[in-house]
């Protein structure tokens, strides 16, 4: 009968910044000894990093050398583990493929190159079946959600999972949320402590959750999403307005990344958007700079899965939990299954709409006509009352219908003389 | 390097109740081909029930024979792997040590021969090394905590778990929540819903949780806890009242399994009580009879598992992922760590105190009298308008102290001419 047989692994670390000096802590500082006792041998003897005369913020012990020559890891045949956490896509890339072609087992927790290279970094291990290759702390650091996808769902039928998985804009809409804050001042707040960018394209607009939905997808549906097809909206175009609104509707605006079955289960849909969240669910909850996935599924329904996002230690851990597991013989394939999918951008939901106009005489009956001819059935109309005239927000949410759908109804208003905009429009969870 | 090596199983299911049933629908019907398609070589060849003439919700296949016998199961040496789904302690304690002797891989969602044969079981699996054993259905059927408990705190150090791990008793906490419904009415409407047995006694008085929170401390804290130590507290005692002064404090109740270590990290203590919830917390959250667990620890801080705690298909499909990992060579070494403790009963928190007395002069005199008699210092003090001077509710919540100090505090309370019965005590999470 087969039992695990433990690796005894010598790691070459690339990156020693933020994820890579939490991972040299914890092995090689906190919990070495623990890690010993259980089985784990598990050595860092090298790490590369860009400046090897910089100053870094963890102790660094004598066995190990620091490097800044990729090679020096990858052509030492003693090293048989690679832990690549420089990010990137392009020396990553390398450092990624090289290592898994010279059959050393690799973990990252880069979700872009992940998400980019998928099919090939497959393709390469299918030839190299010796090679381990793990990724836990890609997507939500700190939460063990590849693990859980990878492991407990064997048994049942996942039909959506869906999620905050971007602690920066969490923690910015969740001022919005309890402050009633405006988006510019969240923002600059946001980069005042750290959390965004400089450039807060990456998160604002969504676009590091569309990398990590991508990857989810493949785990519980073992679909391959090309990732810049995923259509994307970010939360730039959120205003106050839109949490009162929510407020009224006891619910409140989360970025989400969503990969649903259709009714049918024929088709997937994989989207990443803001999306309007009763109050009662527990994606509500998350608030902070929190992460959450929730999946819904045949066999077990609702579970949910919620903690750190990222931080130095959550996704550590992460990492280390990998290292672990291959050093234990334990590691899980990593890509559960695959299947060919279709993919249905043309989701149906129902919808919220925030139009924007000067008030004037026959709006509301013009906006009716416009739904019924868009195919739109209106669910309910929620309005303020008015301040000023020549600026009037009033809500239409609808009846479940196609994305497409709605969207033209809101182009339509675009075009009456009375709009201000295109209405924004997002989703009811 | 190593790799996982598939193993056929071969599987004799005892049990062919709510979860037997699921599974084997699981594995010979809803999922049969997925599982043959990820390389897992799985077939229930012999159930064995009490009464195999009886009628099941389930339609078995032909090549699958319904035993009444054990020995037509354990003494089949083509069955390497036993899932033992009759419950109790007495014939399934047989048929599981009788398996691990002979080597048959055990798959088991009993949680109750787990915490009563923990030392026992651990020593057998010792001397047959080559058996996996797996119980991911014990605690919190559908949630995937021990999974993520052997497989994703390696380099971490946990120093808290605790959660709500019954659904039946969650039920009625979250009725008498949200209706301001008695006890005793919710308990009727629980049994009338078939969510409570006729004797609820393991529900409501804790134990089943008891049982669950020694398993959890097992994995966290590698603690081998004597179940029948664990201080235990159930919720027979709570009234509407406690839910009103809970609302004051923007709080709820909620039935806890608690293992946590003391401030300085050297004393463990275990046990299950009703304890004062704050509603932002993710365990307020936890509504009906969903399970929620959360984990607070030194790198990652706090992640939180949710989902439903029982039933047919949560609780099959987790013992599906246990069947799978072992037919895939992925199984966990089922106890990741064993390390002795000292528990401490006498833990130190905040906590609640609810006084039922005859209106009189000079009471909250006396109540602070006695706090600081008993080292006791007072948080705050609650109370409603009073109705009925002869029947007067008030609360007092109390700054950090230890259990014992608490204690006292209201056995002196219940010596007053005063007071009508002993103070209800809860923890404040
Ligand atoms: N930070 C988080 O919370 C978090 C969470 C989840 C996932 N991740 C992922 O983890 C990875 C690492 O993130 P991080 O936050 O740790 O980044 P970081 O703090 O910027 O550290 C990057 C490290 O990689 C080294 N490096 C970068 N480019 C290199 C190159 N071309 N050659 C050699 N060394 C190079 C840097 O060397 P120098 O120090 O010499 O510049 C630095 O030590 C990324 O893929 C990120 O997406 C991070
Ligand atoms: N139900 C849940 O949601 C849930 C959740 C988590 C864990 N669990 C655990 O899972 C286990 C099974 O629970 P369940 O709800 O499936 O129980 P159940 O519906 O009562 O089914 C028990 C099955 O075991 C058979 N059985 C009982 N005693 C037997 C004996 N002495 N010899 C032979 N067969 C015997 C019964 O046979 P007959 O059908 O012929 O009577 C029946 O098929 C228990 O350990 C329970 O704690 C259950």
């Amino acid at each position: 009968m087969s039992q695990a047989t433990p690796e005894p692994l010598n790691i070459g670390l690339f990156g020693g910044g933020t994820v890579g000096g939490g991972v040299y802590e914890i092995c090689e500082e906190s919990n070495k000894d623990f890690l010993a006792g259980i089985g784990a041998d598990v050595k860092i003897s090298k790490i590369c990093v860009r400046d090897t005369s910089k100053a870094r913020d963890f102790s660094i012990g004598a066995h190990t050398t620091v490097v800044s020559d990729y090679k020096a890891i990858l052509e030492d045949d003693s090293i048989n583990c690679v832990v690549e956490l420089m990010g990137g896509v392009t020396n990553a890339k390398d450092v990624v493929f090289e290592a898994i072609k010279r059959g050393k087992h690799v973990v990252t927790a880069n979700k872009a190159l992940l998400a980019q290279y998928l099919p090939e970094i497959q393709e390469l291990l299918k030839q190299h079946p010796e090679v381990h290759f793990a990724y836990e702390a890609a997507v939500c650091g700190g939460i063990p959600i590849i693990n859980v996808l990878q492991n407990d769902f064997f048994g049942d039928k996942i039909s959506k999972i869906c999620g905050i998985m971007n602690g920066t804009t969490n923690f910015m809409l969740s001022k919005m949320e309890s402050e009633g804050a405006d988006y510019d001042d969240v923002l600059k707040e946001a980069q005042a402590l750290g959390y965004a960018e400089a450039d807060p394209t990456a998160d604002v607009e969504g676009l590091d959750v569309q990398a990590k939905i991508a990857l989810l997808a493949k785990l519980a549906f073992g679909a391959t999403v090309p990732v810049d097809t995923v259509p994307c909206q970010g939360i730039s175009q959120l205003s106050s307005a839109d949490f009162e609104f929510a407020r009224m509707m006891r619910s409140t605006i989360k970025l989400l990344g969503t990969a649903m079955l259709n009714a049918d289960g024929s088709k997937l849909s994989v989207f990443v958007s803001p999306v309007v969240v009763p109050l009662t669910s527990p994606i509500a909850g998350a608030r902070g700079a929190g992460n959450i996935v929730v999946v819904n599924s045949r066999n077990v329904d609702t579970t949910s899965y919620s903690g750190p996002g990222a931080g130095r230690f959550p996704t550590a851990n992460s990492v280390v939990s990998d290292i672990v597991r291959i050093a234990r013989g334990m590691a899980t394939p990593p890509f559960p299954y695959d299947k060919d999918w279709t993919f249905e951008t043309d989701f149906t939901g129902e919808f919220y709409t925030r139009i924007t106009c000067k008030d004037a005489l026959g709006i509301i009956k013009r906006v009716g006509e416009l739904a019924e001819e868009n195919g739109v059935s209106i669910h309910a109309i929620l309005q303020n009352p008015i301040e000023d005239r020549d600026n009037v927000d009033f809500v239409v949410t609808t009846e479940p219908c196609r994305l497409s759908q709605v969207e033209s109804f809101c182009s339509s208003i675009a075009k009456e003389r009375w709009a201000k905009n295109k209405p924004l429009c997002m989703s009811l969870l």
